[in-house]
């Protein structure tokens, strides 16, 4: 399935339109997003069953094509986890350590954007991070890697756009807030759930106008997504709802030659095979 | 004011007793605390002028020496801020270098735990932390300085309990996550509200049954309060009921030669003068 927050509602996206789950439900499921993710079975089941009829507005084809009415798939995580450096070529472009456990930061939850959010740039010294979200259906602690899946309702497409002047003027480098400026962590465009989509081998990218960013493939991750899974939960409680950023690959900006960052006007397509495609202008402030 | 979360619902907590707001208010205000948050000021009116009746049992000083009915005064925060290394003597304990700007991660929420919450230690590599926690108000972006206190509600005690191996397994160094397993972040008794106290001088310390831990004085603060506040704001929107763990004084294990780390068994005092205490039994996973 395909889920969709729209008008704050969430939406089952299929190829004929979309359908607004609460009200075709008659209420039994919720509108809110979180509930839903856990009780996924249930609503397969449900949409496997109903005769609704869909928004041919809302069809999967049109919505790629105009992203502006979605929302973020999750506006209100109860946690965020960002991974760094999850891809072997990108740790070494940015000159840091290959880590030997999973390097965890976190987005903070303003920083959330939806799909086609506009990105006011603080500096221009700002940098994409094309990356696959996980999006957590069952919570739970210390889950064997083997049992992890089980736990992941699906998967989204994020960046994470990294202010590198905020983020290196401490040391210890400063992750977390450098990365959370308002729209700095846009995902969507719209949760992919695993019944449709294993992401052991996707194409993940990004792009602006004129020029290809990154081109990489998650088959290249050091920690796989359900080794993230379960070394998070060794020591946090997942909770229904809560999104990993699983790293980026290769090809930002901060490991060319000299470095060189996102520019006022460009916009940038994110993608990842199979989970669709997000677009982000960016600008400075007006 | 001193608010309280007792069975889920906020309360009014006086010398003579506590109240249930939400009943005693006949719903005028919501039992949850974050949107109380928001609206201090018509509470503070409504406290002053009402005639409730209160319970005994719920009295400050009847409370202060049984914590067990109170919960964390807000478990589901938007984001939680903490600093690293904002005391200089606790900086240079540490041997890190005392930061030009203020450091931030996040001690996940799942981390946040009640007053007198019982803490499994996952090692013994787990360090206290006595901190300062603001709590916000009035949400915003770009808060000036001088306008910054405007913006808190209210302050309360926090332990930034912290597990070093993990914390300093890679490079960068890990800090959100080594301070996130379950009741690692401790909050209590209540918010103590800004109209009852100012934090520019205030004792702050813990100790177990047998030893002071650490002792130190909120004046002795790199960056204040208000800094914090404006400074964060200036990239995150701030929300309602968001925490900053406003970092620790010196006296921390691991500062000491050679460190030291909570043992099983040991009953964590922690205090700050004008807000109250929290009690925290440590012991290993049975």
């Amino acid at each position: 399935m395909k889920l969709a927050t729209i008008n704050n509602c969430t939406h089952l996206i299929t190829e004929a339109g979309g359908v607004d789950i609460a009200r075709a439900s008659g209420g039994r499921f919720s509108a809110d997003m979180k509930p839903l993710l856990a009780q996924l079975s249930d609503l397969r089941a449900w949409a496997d069953d109903a005769d609704f009829v869909f928004d041919p507005s809302l069809a999967e084809a049109r919505l790629l094509e105009d992203l502006s009415v979605l929302e973020a798939p999750i506006s209100n995580p109860d946690q965020l986890f960002a991974i760094g450096l999850n891809y072997r070529a990108h740790s070494e472009e940015t000159g840091l350590d290959v880590p030997d456990e999973p390097m965890v930061f976190t987005k903070f939850a303003s920083s959330i954007g939806k799909p086609s959010a506009d990105v006011v740039l603080p500096t221009l010294t700002c940098d994409w991070e094309v990356e696959l979200v996980a999006v957590i259906g069952k919570g739970g602690r210390n889950i064997p890697e083997a049992e992890a899946l089980e736990h992941i309702a699906g998967y989204c497409v994020g960046q994470d756009v990294s202010e590198r002047t905020l983020q290196f003027a401490n040391t210890p480098a400063q992750f977390s807030l450098a990365k959370s400026y308002p729209n700095f962590a846009p995902i969507g465009p719209w949760i992919t759930t695993t019944d449709e989509v294993s992401v052991d081998q996707l194409k993940i990218g990004c792009h602006h106008q004129t020029a290809t960013l990154q081109d990489g493939n998650t088959a290249q991750m050091i920690f796989s997504v359900a080794a993230l899974v379960s070394y998070l939960s060794k020591v946090c409680e997942l909770r229904t709802g809560d999104l990993i950023f699983t790293g980026t690959p290769e090809g930002v900006g901060l490991g060319d030659k000299p470095p060189r960052y996102i520019e006022p006007g460009w916009v940038i397509e994110s993608e990842i095979e199979g989970l669709g495609r997000m677009s982000n202008r960016f600008e400075v402030a007006s």
